[in-house]
């Protein structure tokens, strides 16, 4: 089943007015595919606003909040505009503070203010606590909903205190032990609790030796902990290690994912955007896009530049011209290929910036192995394709000979660019994975036409 | 603390023979850290053999397997060699499934053989059974340890059975229920059985409405449903419903970034590598990247070909050759912008190949508006600056004409051809990650050449 089928059903059963087996069939359903179907609805005009709101009250009250959560901020917006207050306070009361904060991130501040409004004051000042924190922290994708036990508590009050809690907590199966001062001293889990006897204190059975994050830590580092040690939960603590809430395995997982994704569209020289590609406006794509190509094609001025330096000469040996994109692309899918590795590494921690020369020696030693193919079957491939089977009188070897050291001390130059770049923006404090195919393609363009042209003048005399 | 400390610690207590303070330090470590301390210090040659063999007996039992699960195939390989037989099966009786078929992956045969003989024969039967899956399939990642129930029990029981056999099982927060031929007829969490009345009986409770994925399923789309559904576990079923096995969220999340890597790596013409970049061997990366390389160099012939063809007009309007770069480059940041986009969207489901149109259609709004300001820009910027400001006598507005004219066609060009190929490769069956920019990039060099050429020869008459 797709989408589009669930969209379908959904539309057949809203027309026909046979609500009763609409809600029975979007019992069956989950909250993420409620959501994307409406949407599609909403895109494909299909529906109407107000059959939205209609639809969105057939659901139970806990699948009404889970779908809300999933749902994009102009549907939430939508649907917010059409809700009396009791409704959007019944649909913020059900839903996770993490959640609601990614709402509130959304809305205008209108909106922001009657959400505000429809929560009770605790809720409040736990929301303004997590707004508080930078974005891209662990605080401020971090849950405060969670279950805290003492260390004088015994087993059988642990579940106890789980039962009569742990509803409407987003994660119950590993509980925090905290002291007066909600310091955190230990954790323990349900499954652990399960095995223990029930008069059992948690003081003698819980697991000290814990990892923690901090409230500033970035998101990124904090969810690459959670694919690095398997945890389904951490707890996050302020600078005096009180507790103050925890991320959660499903929160990780959604960081990691926008993180690569992240990191490709910079790739690529892409802004990052925050929608869908095909939820995108042109004007919001084209914004993403424009500046960058900008950007790369005055660079490119310079690589012009070196040409018109050299007007003259390729005038007199007019096969050189031939050559110069196959040098640029080689040099520039060279210095990508040791870019975009880098790049990944440090991504997922395996390369340090401490590693750079390590980095530096792997990458000198590919490329040597790797010019040294591609100018020997340059040469060959020169002399006999062009030359023989293409008959052009220009080819001569001294002019293969040109192209193919010059490739050679491209590929060099290239993985040497394409690896120490991006190692450089780290260590300034930018973001490496602009440091990428494109400029790097940019900057070794300019860099194997001066060497062509060098090389051409030593060999050539032109 | 980073590895390098941990690997410092480790080392001096193994020098001084403090074995009793060293087992101590270890406990405190999670199992990942000290099998990448192992690595690093057998690799720096600060540790022998005999040494890394003394360093994991002072592991406690549970730790010793969980670590051992950890490393990679190489030291695995060195410490099955040191193990004694009782060892080997002390440190498989205590790993999951899924994490001793990994191993038993990547061992020659006759460790094969020691492994397979060292567990007991059920285990034996089920290894086989999951190293039949093929590779990439969910049968290939799930675990065979979880808790199965019958829909008979009461809760209580059901706890009893949980407490009984849930020691050694992945996840014990999930519960399968299951009929007289394994067939899965529901599931039920902890959280739910601790708050139901101990007398309940799971029939009466048991969620029916369930997700479940067959053995042959991709493992990319399985570890999207975990993405997209904020899943811990998914039931494995085969042809017939029968519960044969669960996925639990950690092996997800490797599978997610696993698949991002290798995206990442294919769009910059690199065959993906088993080894992390420090740790893999200089020939191996050479192997990853020289057929690409080849490949495109070889492909870029017939840019040069196509330069070759109009050696004698470009002898004649010298002044056209030094926009050849410019126009390349952003053709191909162009093409790369689309089609890694489109490739990223279909990774993550977001673009399905039914979306072609709609896609087509946005990349040529987005194209013709980049398009027209790059144009406007680029025609600006060669009156001024290379024409004006450089005082070159070859740039005329007929020539500027022709570059521009050029660069919309191949703004336009790029962005189709990057959107589409993706979606083309996919339908054929290859991996659209493939169509990525170095592909394009070739592919829009030669268009873009051809366009120049024809432009010129129109508007010039050379």
């Amino acid at each position: 089943m797709t989408n589009l089928d669930f969209s379908e059903k959904i539309l057949s059963l809203l027309q026909d007015k046979k609500y009763a087996a609409l809600q029975k069939y979007l019992e069956t359903l989950e909250p993420a595919d409620i959501a994307e179907c409406m949407t599609d609805l909403l895109d494909d005009g299909e529906l109407e606003e107000r059959d939205l709101l209609r639809l969105f009250r057939l659901l139970p009250k806990e699948l009404a909040s889970d779908t809300f959560a999933e749902m994009d901020a102009d549907l939430q917006e939508k649907l917010i505009g059409g809700f009396t207050d009791k409704e959007l306070s019944e649909v913020l009361q059900d839903m996770f503070l993490d959640d609601t904060v990614d709402v509130i991130e959304e809305m205008p501040a209108s909106v922001v203010k009657r959400i505000l409004k429809a929560v009770d004051s605790d809720t409040r000042k736990s929301i303004n606590q997590v707004l508080s924190y930078p974005e891209d922290s662990a605080g401020s994708i971090m849950t405060i909903e969670y279950v805290d036990l003492r260390p004088a508590m015994t087993v059988a009050e642990a579940f106890a205190r789980i039962r009569e809690t742990g509803v409407d907590k987003e994660t119950i199966y590993i509980c925090y032990i905290i002291g007066p001062t909600r310091k955190l001293l230990g954790l323990v889990s349900v499954r652990e609790l399960l095995l223990a006897a029930p008069d059992t204190v948690l003081r003698d059975m819980m697991e000290t030796n814990i990892t923690a994050v901090s409230t500033l830590d970035d998101r990124e580092d904090v969810a690459n902990l959670f694919a690095r040690y398997d945890y389904t939960a951490l707890p996050v603590v302020d600078k005096e290690n009180r507790l103050v809430g925890i991320v959660t395995v499903d929160d990780a997982i959604d960081v990691l994912q926008e993180e690569a994704t992240e990191d490709i569209e910079k790739m690529a020289a892409i802004t990052p955007s925050e929608h869908p590609y095909l939820r995108a406006k042109t004007l919001e794509i084209w914004k993403q896009r424009i500046p960058w190509l900008l950007l790369l094609m005055v660079s490119a001025t310079f690589t012009g530049m070196i040409i018109s330096g050299f007007e003259q000469a390729l005038a007199a040996q007019a096969a050189l011209i031939a050559f110069i994109p196959m040098l640029m692309d080689t040099g520039g899918n060279c210095g990508s290929q040791a870019s975009v590795t880098v790049i990944r590494g440090m991504s997922l921690g395996e390369i340090e910036l401490s590693d750079v020369l390590r980095v530096m020696w792997k990458e000198i030693r590919v490329s040597l192995m790797c010019g040294g193919v591609l100018g020997a079957v340059a040469f060959a491939k020169i002399m006999l394709i062009d030359g023989l089977l293409m008959g052009n009188p220009g080819i001569t070897v001294p002019v293969a000979a040109v192209v193919c050291a010059t490739l050679v001390c491209t590929v060099v130059l290239a993985k040497l660019v394409g690896c120490t770049l991006p190692m450089a923006a780290k260590k300034l404090g930018f973001d490496p994975a602009v440091m990428a195919s494109p400029f790097i393609t940019t900057i070794v363009d300019a860099l194997s036409l001066l060497l062509y042209f060098q090389i051409a003048s030593l060999l050539l005399g032109v």
